[in-house]
């Protein structure tokens, strides 16, 4: 019998009759003959509810408290699922974070799993029962509550699967699985089947948002196979597994798109060692992510120094750089905040040359200037204008055939 | 310095606004040089939306759901407040029941306490924090999450005293103490400054509902000084104490009384061993509660046999007895849902003759008729016609001179 560890987020859970539709999908999955153990997040505006209660008392509430208040959320989520899956017949028991034991650091509101005691969890699914356990939260090793932050109910689902040696870990979202790129861009997007975790991350990070980052990576480290699936519609979704468990693999699984980039350039900037930390340092101090960094080589002596950063961050870090060139006797600084980054993603390309310049090529036929390349192991991006984003996008979604089904 | 438990309930915590004042009430008993451990309950309205949500999902909530459910209720408002009393510059920190840990029987939604674990409690009162305890809830010693059921977090308050031996547990209620009698019907009703623990179960029981009766029978058990007073008005509200802890006691300490009852006869019941039984079996399997019971002698081998019940549960009685009237033999039963029950209450009345025989004489003298009389070591309660009421109780409150001061 496969043990099956099924995770709805919020708005999967957002309603009384969301909550009796979930259960029957959960019903039907242990119906096919599988153990199954359920992670459920906060009814949809109801973490949103507590914290605003929170701000209302305190600008800064204490975090330890924040997470007293805030784990109340997917309490009541557990145990109302758990009375919709008795009303059907289904035996079915609840657990908190700190019932489980799921133990963590005592970092509040963004505590790290450090250990799953998982006794109680295979008693119940010996007997028979449908587990339900509260995503997002632990429990530290002086017993006070923990979360685990953003994306944590994933985190819950996959570290309760590694921990239970789980068949699969199955994440339910409100799309049907991963899709060649976004189907909004282009309509012929295909679902994809399989995705390895590495594609994954860069379709994630990149912009592809239905897993969070944490969770892929979790899932990979522990070798937990994933499933994306949709609450609403059936279907089989798309499994997230290590790379030796896709046979064949397509050259390029998908096209994965940022629209809020922005791009800044220290001009003519000596060319000596130590200039990207003196550059880059400031901008990290101000809490300012980086995300692709350029730097060509230089002639007489000096060099363009570019980097990416969130659109919100432009102009903070802009005011940040002009200080730092005047200090470096850099020429200027420069700017654009309508970019946009479009990034190839595929374990295949490793092995097969050529599709750095295959892309290159079907942008420059379609009159797409590029203005900057990063690429690595299973991925190549582009910084393009902002007004070629969607055509940029279907261009190489036909060029590399990705309509097609699975080869 | 004195270690004082404070119970704020529904209402006192019923908006962010109120549980700021809270905080501000609590912060003033602590810079009175007290160590301070607060009960609360959850914010008004929550139970009941929560309730709504469970009756949503299944006519027939699982009862160890529920407690997970309910439970969430006082684990918000812990937070919030320990928050407000963080956000005031008073360290802080709150707890569940099982996080205390309040050990239980496991019989979810009507728990009893078995045993409170104070280490933790007192670690933090030494280090000069408050304690935030969530009231109405523990858990049981396979780790379930049980509720206390009505009234539970009264007894949570009495019970850590108890176990803490703190000096005072007040109740915050929305009233500023035990009058003695409901000033809507005596405007010159007088708050008691102290009342004996029997007194107060006396007047609890008979109508005066400003304590839960387990609380006061269990603040009685462990002999914890308890006070009631108001969470909105400023005053010191009304001790309730042991007898001996009371050096002169006033005859009567005040009058209670109850609209709710209704009177049922069985008139001419042969006279005979195992009547009564025969009578108020079928009524207590039909739970129904009976208050009053008289029996008077009989004569020509019958008698009559009266009882009170609530008016609610009236004509459910007056059938039952037809068919019971029937099986015995008796020649009726009559029945009065016009009635009312008003009582004496006094641990002074023991020593003091005369006191039944001035009562009576005082109704007399309006020209009330007393349609029964039932007494105990510490109260006279007489049954009037309901029109009655208001003129029985200001007429005794006058006789027995309970306007004035405590002499």
């Amino acid at each position: 019998m496969a043990v099956i560890v099924q995770k709805f987020g919020g708005t999967s859970v957002g309603s009384v009759e969301r909550i009796k539709a979930v259960a029957q999908t959960v019903a039907h999955w242990q119906a096919r003959g599988n153990d199954i153990v359920v992670v459920v997040s906060a009814m949809s505006g109801e973490t949103n509810r507590l914290t605003d209660l929170a701000h209302q008392i305190s600008s800064q509430p204490d975090s330890r408290e924040l997470d007293v208040l805030l784990s109340t959320g997917e309490q009541v989520t557990i145990a109302l699922l758990s009375m919709a899956l008795q009303a059907m017949g289904k035996p079915a028991r609840s657990y908190t974070g700190s019932q489980v034991r799921i133990l963590t650091d005592s970092a509040h509101n963004k505590a790290r799993i450090r250990e799953i005691d998982d006794a109680r969890i295979r008693a119940d699914l010996a007997q028979g029962r449908i587990v339900v356990v509260a995503g997002f939260q632990g429990v530290d090793e002086h017993g006070n509550i923990t979360t685990l932050g953003r994306g944590g109910s994933d985190t819950t689902a996959v570290a309760l699967a590694a921990a239970l040696g789980a068949d699969e870990c199955q994440i339910f979202t409100d799309v049907d699985g991963v899709y060649t790129t976004d189907p909004r861009v282009v309509p012929e997007a295909r679902k994809l089947d399989r995705l390895t975790y590495e594609e994954m991350l860069e379709m994630a990070s990149l912009g592809a948002k239905v897993l969070q980052i944490r969770s892929v990576e979790f899932a990979s480290k522990y070798n937990v196979p994933l499933r994306v699936l949709s609450s609403f519609a059936p279907g089989e979704g798309t499994l997230i597994v290590s790379e030796d468990a896709v046979l064949e693999q397509a050259k390029i699984s998908g096209i994965a798109f940022n629209r809020d980039e922005a791009k800044l350039t220290v001009v003519g900037v000596p060319d000596q060692p130590g200039v990207a930390h003196r550059i880059l340092g400031p901008i990290g101090q101000a809490n300012i992510e980086v995300d692709m960094i350029i730097q060509n080589v230089g002639s007489d002596g000096l060099t363009d120094f570019t980097f990416t950063v969130h659109r919100n961050d432009f102009c903070k870090a802009y005011a940040i750089l002009e200080k730092v060139a005047q200090e470096l006797g850099a020429q200027e600084v420069s700017g654009d905040e309508h970019i946009v980054k479009i990034s190839l993603v595929g374990v295949g390309m490793r092995s097969h040359a050529g599709i750095a310049s295959a892309m290159f090529e079907a942008l420059a036929n379609e009159g797409i200037n590029i203005r900057m390349i990063s690429t690595s192991e299973i991925k190549i991006s582009v910084v393009v204008d902002e007004k070629y984003l969607e055509l940029g996008v279907r261009t190489l979604h036909s060029a590399f055939g990705l309509e097609k089904t699975d080869t």
